[in-house]
């Protein structure tokens, strides 16, 4: 069948053809119905037009950078407003009291050593990390591979600078060795370190430090904290295991008193059970250092394209789709905590939530995290997303870190899992930029975001929501 | 024979000792002869010790970064002279005026547009560059493939920004468009640009611009001139795509005056033609955003690996090996130049040169610049190479652009070419750091590099010159 076809291709065939006509004959395959029309519709919409990645540019290229607190994240509230009013959907901007960080200077050198010229560090603070003095600070290096190690070494921390260093080589040591980020500023302060060095959390380098939030827990002392390249923490690896290392540091970030923000929310009224509610989120805020094209632009341009795309059905989903843009998720998730506040009353009746937090990367498969029996509902959905590589249920429970507060009233989650395989190459540095995204990839990622968000909202039956139980797992490590 | 062999062979085996097992047996399939003997000593003692990155280790990581006129040459310069000194080998210091650039403060960003936000732009200094006023200049950006499209914009260009974009992909590249930084910001000058920004010349990126040599004609009017990183070049082009885009920079480089330093010379003394000598070359100066642990850091450690390993053979060979270390091959060639100075009475005793500058990667095959009857010579002496990966003789015509001034005397070059497909993804980047060598494959270089010296000093016949024509033809570009 595929030979026959094969004929009415052009020459050279393109990657998308070939998927939209493997498209074609799922489609064919399954047993007509509305609801593979719909799928048929929206996926040919999501790859030819390629819509996410034009909401993507704009972002990327209007409004760049947006950290909470920022002109830019403002900049964001509005560029996101206008997109949904532009698609006839009314935006509510919904109030969120968020933290405020700013970077400044950043310094850092290997001081001179017997025989040895002093050598400069790549580094960049970590988000919520206090300043140095002016003019900095400078102590002697002590390493360690872990929390544990670090509260081993006692009194011998005191006064020095913790340098945490780990192999970190593959996206899924992420949550492997995010503590060291998260965690061990903090502790290292406990201890009486003078400052800490991580290194940075990434699957490739060149000399590129990467950001993130460190969390020092309130009343606790703060210490300057920031993350190293790769490079620089294997150059601190080498030149310790010869003796004594002094490093001086300057950094000259603050915290500042918290100011208003917003989270962006919109909906698609359901045509017979508008109470019911599907949630599609994404967060709108970014790290400071690059225009955050992964995280979370794509999670953005993505519920953008989804809305877009069911707006342009003959009619909406028989419940409501709510597109929240969250604010915060990097330094606080004080949105995702401004949501639930706010919409406590109606949390019973969120029925399913998933939120796009994972890069531009094309889709590989769902998973989800609900109660017995939700497989079997979702099998049958998987079809359309065969074409697009996504037709598989995966045993990951799904996740979302702007979804944790909706735990305590058992939504279910569904999750589109993405390759992640080069995300973390460039998350939180510099280089989360565009010419990272893979437009077709991305493209096939909207239309399966599309089309289970549409399952979703339109299948009679509801997902069963997940033990009471599963309400007491932590959130996803961001 | 490898089947039985294999028996023998530690489980698993491993790619060092499997190529030690290709190399006894290319060296017992050799007639037996003193050649064979000192080509698997020579080959034997660099692949087991990896003395080569022994040498690089202790140079990138106690002298750091050595652009010409700074401290970290000056070290360099002793640290080289006590690495010979070490081998029992007296070094000499040639003097060099060398050129003194120094890099400041550098900012950039794209100013904020109708709907847009301003953004950062990564960018750094190309050597040689004046600095902008202080507080920066800001002008209107025009982006241009190539100077003759440049030239063809005529009065537009006047007080502009020129951006000289490129699409460079893979290595080979650089030759192609490498003049954009050479001499790109010089004709814009002439047209009366306010300053130059040119794409990096690089193979990847993790928005990380790449510095190098531009060059302004003494007299001539010199602008401020930067790289930036390729993403940064992707984003101009799709801002200029819908509209004006002004950008500002801020660069507080400046040239300052000449300094006096030093080419590194050191004599393996010949045991019957002393007066004959083999050059074999690299740089000691690299630029200053990193250790240049590629450029040239290799190839100066493939000198004093070979010095190590022919120092440590039985006798020396026939002729004099002359292992020369410059000064200034990055932005000046001063070193070269006053080496060609200094030795002129000497150069037609110069029967063979090599120089190293093309970074850590695998040796692929050994090219030549001679005369007619070369390849015949030569050729006797690839087995033992071809179990390093380099036993083949290349068309490619051998260079190297501290050798150029030879060219006069007519003497014959010799180049190993190197696996070099990942080498521009950090050259001249502050990513140029020691963990981008693969000790292996380097350590397969410096057994073809001793081996190649020796045979070049030692075979009874010499290597035909090229002939006087070839002596007009242009240095590599750099």
């Amino acid at each position: 069948m595929v030979e026959t076809l094969r004929l009415f291709l052009p020459e050279p065939p393109t990657p998308m053809s070939i998927r939209a006509l493997l498209l074609a004959l799922a489609v064919q395959a399954a047993p007509t119905s509305d609801s593979s029309v719909v799928a048929a519709t929206l996926t040919a919409r999501a790859l030819e037009s390629r819509g996410a990645y034009g909401f993507l540019t704009d972002l990327v290229d209007h409004v760049g950078s947006r950290l909470s607190g920022s002109e830019g994240a403002e900049a964001a509230v509005s560029w996101a407003a206008a997109q949904f009013a532009a698609l006839g959907l009314e935006a509510r901007r919904e109030a969120v009291l968020v933290p405020v960080w700013v970077r400044g200077v950043e310094e850092g050198e290997v001081l001179a050593g017997p025989g040895r010229q002093k050598q400069p560090l790549a580094l960049t603070a970590l988000g919520g990390s206090p300043g140095t003095p002016t003019g900095g600070l400078d102590a002697e290096v002590i390493e360690v591979a872990s929390i544990a190690e670090l509260q081993s070494r006692g009194a011998a921390v005191k006064g020095r600078i913790v340098f945490f260093n780990h192999p970190m080589a593959v996206a899924d040591d992420y949550g492997r060795f995010g503590e060291l980020r998260n965690r061990g500023p903090a502790a290292a302060a406990k201890l009486g370190a003078a400052a800490a060095l991580v290194r940075s959390l990434a699957t490739a380098s060149i000399r590129s430090p990467h950001t993130g939030q460190t969390r020092f827990a309130e009343g606790d002392v703060a210490i300057p904290a920031a993350a190293i390249s790769v490079e620089d923490a294997q150059l601190l690896h080498r030149l310790l295991a010869t003796g004594p290392v002094r490093v001086r540091i300057v950094l000259g970030c603050r915290n500042l008193p918290d100011a208003m923000s917003s989270n962006v929310v919109a909906d698609l009224r359901g045509r017979e059970r508008p109470e019911e509610v599907v949630l599609l989120g994404a967060h709108l805020d970014s790290w400071d250092l690059a225009v955050g094209a992964q995280d979370d632009g794509a999670g953005v341009a993505l519920v953008l394209e989804t809305a877009r795309l069911l707006v342009g059905l003959k009619q909406p989903p028989r419940r409501t789709v709510r597109f929240v843009l969250f604010m915060n998720e990097e330094n606080g998730l004080r949105g995702a905590k401004a949501y639930a506040l706010a919409h406590g009353a109606e949390l019973a009746h969120h029925v399913a939530a998933m939120e796009l937090d994972s890069g531009a990367g094309g889709p590989v498969g769902v998973s989800l995290k609900a109660g017995a029996g939700a497989s079997s509902l979702v099998e049958p959905w998987l079809s359309p997303l065969v074409p697009l590589g996504a037709g598989v249920l995966l045993t990951k429970e799904a996740s979302g870190a702007d979804l944790t507060p909706l735990a305590v009233a058992q939504v279910a989650l569904v999750e589109l899992v993405q390759d992640h395989s080069h995300y973390f190459d460039v998350h939180h540095s510099a280089a989360d930029t565009l010419d990272k995204v893979d437009p077709e990839a991305f493209s096939r990622a909207s239309a399966a975001v599309a089309w289970l968000t549409y399952a979703l909202a339109e299948s009679p039956a509801l997902l069963p929501r997940p033990p009471a139980l599963a309400a007491v797992s932590p959130g996803s490590t961001k």
